[in-house]
């Protein structure tokens, strides 16, 4: 019996972390089209025309993905050595915020929860978040990221600095009279300015506020270049680091091509990596 | 009579493909402004003041550069070996496209097409692809980003799941009542906002949809330089392995470092230059 | 007396002037917080609510936090041994600035001075800059900044001139009946467009308007890439002679190349390292 | 008699040519601040309010910025040694646009003519081109475009083509009743758009007209990355080859840094270079 538990066990494994057998590949397969497809599904229901003619529909898909996205978490929990470490890990907190609104929603009812029922639907889109599982690329941009994150950190904070000062001197030039009602609207103005987005919703109306929004557009040009420089110069690097890491082992030196068959230097011959 | 036509051929041949002989490079420009022309009738043919008193003379342009293409396109069949392979190809399937539009607008008449007729019209304007055949430079920029397709297609997957996420967040904080009526429409609203064009048709009104907005800005301003990152590392890349620009006088492969003193694939020694 | 005197000098100078003791970096964290919570005050109390609501507490707070700057501002006078270098620098300015609006309030009273009183309550948003002391990863991006200052003046000239060239432009073209009503103002939507915020409060209506605003946006599409390109390459510049990292054994001095066997600077043999 | 005239053509030279003389800065000096006093005139004659109070002050001033401008014409023209080579040079066009409009409005009067008036009064503002002359660090940013305009124009025919795809595509997805008036209009929009500037004037109103302008922005926002590339790769190389660029005349290799003293392959000592 236990035997037979354990070659279940080990059969869902190669299924479900398997990406070279063709059982894997085609439950990789299923759940991404599951998951976009329940996506779409959320998205579709909050268009009011979609929803009043195919309501119905929406809410027999929705059960079935939450289903299947249920037994997905069970089964991950069931093969893994370290249930607990899966439970709180990044992947497994997704996986359970993907699930959990749905069977909330059958708890809360009433008029009274309203609120608290539109927002559990909508919570159902965080799914998305279950497609991270399968961008293998992007670790390279979030690394890139990673790397960059205190000089990141330091551009918001000097971005904050700058809306915090344009958006008082704004409220105090163009005041509550052109739309400027408060600091805090003002900081959100500065923010829409700085960073070229330009709504509209506010603008200023003085002379003396036009030339002080000159002054913040400039500015944002000047600092959009910042982060670009941050990410490109991270980028290059990574990239430099992989082209030219290559040391022979005759004379020592390094900073050989990827395709060098032998040594720049003394010519002895190299070998090939892959 | 198979060898006169073989030698007419061979002289559309040299006139079509050629582009050093006077007439080839005449035939390229005389197409060239062809192109021009008929998309600019076109264009201007929209225009409400100009079709009342111009309309006559467009279409009489019209079927003359129609024909023109039409002609062309049957030479470039007669001359290739293969004929399906150009009919198939990019460049054929523009040029069957740039003449197709208006042989049906002939067939398909009546006041119950009328959308379809409007249709064909604008689609000539796509003529306009018929110049991607002479813009040679354009090779590099767009090989620099089928290098980055696999980075930038994780890049656009990223902007697709903050859209989702953000756009979803919105429609709740804000609803119907502010413009956002559904997930999809509010998804419009965040890429115009994350790609900072910021329209300000639809504009956060509450002060939590105007701090959520203010996040999705920074990260929008963030994200902007990934692709710049990635396009910069490629073109910077591929300048550098222009540089790399020494060929081996011995087994006469090229793409030696600057200080090579040996072939990196023969190990024969190398003279420095400069 | 005097020595005593001269122990609290030196316990002070610790606390405010030590990273690396407890009680230097509970100062540290205090005072950080003492600013955030100070200009959140500040910003909050401009929002008509809250002023009803809360007015009397963010006064009361508003004088704690600028007594404890004013303890602060003294102490640092008195641990310093240059007090008029200190009072004179950046940051001395910065802390004088952060208490002088509220004591100016006390003594500016009356109907007569609102909008100077309104000025000085803003004016307290700028104890934000205090923070600047503890941006320490700012200075490479400022120092990048600072490098490519001159190349940033240029860059800045140039959008002037093109503003001023495509401002008066637009004010012929246009004119006061499309709301370009002088030059000042068609320079301020010159801005606006070629930095690509574009806020829509006033739009090119006229057919030529609306050509000579597509040649600024692509000018402007353009010229973004010059900051960008001048930042990157000043960071990749800054990165690279970090990357430059060898130090010679004999002479001491570092700046020497991944790939050099004699120091540039004395000539000494050195070691190929990985 | 013609010594006296060669020793003032002489003296003249050095005042306006020479930039190491103090008679030859002050020159500068004045001109510039010319320059800018003249363009402010224009710029602030436009404001309605100020031309009322002091449109006869603009006139004086105007009239001897003018006179200043023109003395300045002829005498570059009476010290140069090739007149006419400076007259049709980029200086000497635009020394001469700088006056002629002012002499033009003196012709051209009368009730008809005022549109020309218009124009010629704001030509004037033209004169800011004078400045160029000034900025020499321009010259390496002017030189990196310069050095990729066969890119650029490459990348501007791009946006061309795509610009005039997603017009006509927009034209017919939401037509007339929706802003898109013509194909022009349309074209225009889509350069509003994928510029990322998004006045909001015209803005698309049917769900597929949204998700058409929603797959413009993102093309826009990759596109964005191709000039930033191209200019930064541009300016990168160019300070790169200046880095590298000295020789060991003893080994004869190359890549040396610009403060080596040695060579860092063979040890041998070199000449610092400027």
């Amino acid at each position: 019996m236990s035997e037979k538990l354990d070659s279940l066990r080990e059969r869902l494994e190669l299924i479900i972390f398997g990406t070279d057998t063709p059982a894997g590949q085609l439950f990789d397969v299923v759940l991404i089209y599951a998951i976009l497809a329940s996506v779409a599904a959320v998205v579709l229901d909050s268009v009011e025309a979609l929803h009043l003619n195919f309501g119905t529909w929406f809410l027999y898909l929705e059960w079935m993905f939450t289903l299947l996205f249920t037994v997905e978490y069970f089964v991950r929990i069931y093969i893994t050595n370290r249930p607990f470490r899966y439970i709180f890990s990044f992947y497994g907190l997704i996986d359970l915020i993907s699930v959990i609104p749905s069977y909330l929603a059958l708890v809360v009812t009433g008029a009274k929860y309203l609120l608290i029922i539109r927002i559990l639907r909508v919570l159902r889109v965080f799914r998305v978040f279950k497609l991270i599982r399968y961008l293998a690329e992007a670790n390279i941009l979030l690394h890139s990221l990673y790397l960059a994150r205190r000089k990141m950190l330091v551009f918001f904070f000097t971005v904050m600095i700058l809306s915090f000062v344009f958006g008082s001197l704004m409220f105090v030039v163009e005041g509550p009279e052109n739309g400027f009602t408060s600091i805090p609207k003002s900081i959100y103005w500065t923010i829409v300015t700085i960073t070229t987005v330009g709504y509209g919703d506010i603008a200023p109306q003085t002379v003396l506020g036009q030339m002080i929004s000159t002054v913040a557009m400039l500015v944002g040009y000047s600092i959009i270049a910042i982060p670009t420089g941050i990410v490109t110069a991270e980028l290059a690097g990574q990239l430099g680091r992989g082209r030219h890491s290559r040391t022979c082992s005759t004379c020592e030196r390094s900073g050989h091509d990827v395709d060098a068959m032998h040594c720049k230097f003394c010519g002895a011959g190299m070998v090939l990596e892959d």
